[in-house]
């Protein structure tokens, strides 16, 4: 924890710097934290920092809140993620929307640097960042009650064959992504940041999610959904070549969105009763990997380069026509996402055993150019869809980062 | 995590050699964990070990399911937990009762090692035990079902005046407590366990909590509830004098719970909205003790014994009346309770900004000589409750430990 705040980052700053300084900070520019920059590796490569050098404590670790790009999106995944999407009050109006995102900015810069929130209640909670990072959204109503222009794709994502959408998950005004590594740090945050938006807007969902803890496993090692699979191997990888343009949106369409990106999350119900009654060849044909290495059918490890055109004995398809693997990939090199899931797993009712999922989440700069495509050919022929559902759809802008004395939005007021 | 279980123990093994065991397990005997005895140290005492000593990871580390008693009780709070009630189906026997028991005591030692369980859907979620610890409760239903004799407070707890139980978070034919320091471990192994009772019991309740995750605060830090307090300050110590009789049963009333012990789950949930409308002071009153340090308000750290007979400069207990430090302490040492609970912050709905509270967790050997006592004197006097509801009560038996071969319960059968 630092109780100074970083200098205040040039407008401009190289990719090192912003890797080194984004996804790896606070633990003071001299240490020699290992960022991967592996064009190979599944996860956003960083490497999990060990701990604090001082204390040796993964609580005290934080990420600097200013700069470029807002943080919670290059940052290496925290273990826990709270996503909370809210409802404008039909009496705000453009500077009501320019007043709460000043008070939230203010709240987050201080709860991520491990210091209490302005008007904070409990602020012994506020002591152990944990790598907290805070990340807003706008949704096409926040957008347009501050007068500015969307981006083409800021609406509900076309319908998908396979979706069973429950408006109680769809859409939004403000989203707040809000992740750590501890669950109390992002418990108290989320309370502050609602207290900061009670007389501006309401809640219209929560939805939590986990990964592995820190420390549990090797730095590094892709997330495992419940269904037991590698989740994300195939993904952008901060510093790799496309990031910046894949990622990040450039100077237009609109200006005020340009170091920013889009959101999308999709809530991913898994039937994991059905799944069970798969074998486990089926299961590998499903996705078209190895469950225990997550390799290609064609490979021995992860992250092997599949081989299409490799037949069976018999002439068919080593990786199945409809396998995800298959299907999730594209020729087009453009049509790349930057996946930073999180699995939940909520109290299950009746007679079912679980109600879980996967909280998928991307970010792309276009997500007409980028996610509908991919989704697209997942929704036409996937053998998976047949153990997942979609129950909930959200799609937002991310406005770029901002200076210290400058609050997340500023760009569009 | 270790392929093979450790040697079964004798069935009296030396106190020191049952914390050693039970406490900081899985990482070979021969390395060197810190097990603090210290009598003043609020939370059970040993340290969190810091990591597989092969690995660093804390992923790999297990406890022992085998032993005398159950783990899950002396085990140091794992930063994660699941309690699950589950009613018996109508058909189910003195039989079927036993043979559920030996499936789930299988299912509990394979899982708690970091191996697969035997019907194991997804085998490569088992991989990381991260602590994991299986305990296993019965409820009145359960004992009778058994033909077993119960003991004479293993009912629901007297009615309290703060009472506003919810039937949906009360009681239980059999308990389960899964906690580990990573939330997709508790998942995962959770799910296991419920594929495994599918066809003796439907689920009534399933509570989820959470504390600081592993390596976020030194160890042996008292943990923080939502109201920002230090919480569970004055606890039982394991290996602590009067641990062994407090906590665990003794031979007799009924025999078959000799080694084990009782469980209380109160649900309580915690108006955060009405907490912040009261100042420091005022909280620091209500509690008895500072928020800070947790020190009570005649003292300066926070294991510092309280002065009752303090008084201010015109004649008021420092300490007031109707704190709840005064109101939870007894003067009778016997009414002591081991506790080991855990936050829970669910999503919040309508104008609300939060929906939390603490899962109150306390463990020993007779609930109605010291657990019940305790709850009379917070009922009768204590600030507290006016920010602080019970909406959930559960009691259970927990039958002790078993041996390699054995299950949980089998000496009940």
């Amino acid at each position: 924890m630092t109780d100074s705040p970083e200098p205040a980052p040039a407008r401009r700053l190289s990719r090192r710097h912003l890797l080194l300084g984004g996804a790896a900070a606070g633990i003071g520019a001299a240490s020699a934290v290992g960022i991967q920059l592996a064009g190979q590796a599944g996860e956003p490569s960083a490497s999990r920092p060990a701990g604090d050098p001082e204390t040796g404590l993964n609580g005290a670790l934080t990420v600097p809140f200013h700069g470029v790009h807002q943080a919670g999106i290059e940052t290496v995944p925290q273990g826990h993620a709270t996503f909370v999407a809210l409802t404008l009050h039909d009496t705000v109006d453009r500077d009501a929307v320019r007043r709460m995102m000043v008070v939230l900015s203010g709240d987050a810069a201080r709860l991520t640097q491990g210091l209490a929130a302005l008007a904070d209640s409990e602020p012994e909670l506020a002591v152990v960042p944990a790598r907290l990072t805070i990340t807003f959204g706008f949704g096409p109503g926040l957008v347009a009650r501050a007068g500015g222009e969307a981006p083409t794709w800021l609406r509900p994502l076309p319908a998908f064959g396979v979706d069973r959408l429950e408006p109680a998950w769809a859409d939004g005004d403000l989203l707040l992504q809000i992740a750590a590594d501890d669950p109390l740090t992002v418990a108290h945050a989320t309370r502050m940041l609602l207290k900061d938006t009670r007389s501006f807007a309401s809640v219209h969902w929560v939805q939590s999610g986990f990964r592995r803890a820190p420390g549990s496993e090797r730095p590094g090692t892709t997330m495992r959904n419940l269904f037991g699979q590698l989740d994300g191997t195939v993904n952008m990888v901060p510093g790799s070549e496309d990031f910046e343009h894949l990622v990040w949106r450039q100077a237009d369409n609109p200006a005020w969105l340009a170091g920013g990106t889009g959101f999308v999350l999709r809530r991913i119900s898994m039937d994991l009763d059905k799944w069970d009654k798969l074998d486990r060849s089926g299961r590998e044909s499903a996705v078209g990997r190895t469950l225990a290495t997550g390799a290609p059918l064609t490979g021995v490890a992860e992250h092997d380069e599949p081989d299409f055109a490799a037949t069976t004995p018999i002439g068919f398809p080593v990786i199945p026509e409809f396998s995800h693997l298959r299907r999730a990939r594209s020729e087009n090199r453009e049509e790349r996402i930057l996946r930073r899931g999180y699995n939940y797993d909520d109290a299950p009712t009746g007679a079912s055993v679980s109600d879980s999922g996967l909280l998928f989440v991307s970010f792309q700069a276009d997500v007409d150019a980028q996610f509908v495509p991919i989704q697209r050919r997942i929704d036409t022929l996937d053998l998976l869809n047949q153990w997942i559902t979609p129950v909930g759809s959200a799609v937002f802008a991310i406005p770029p980062g901002c200076q210290e004395g400058g609050y997340i939005g500023d760009t569009l007021f």
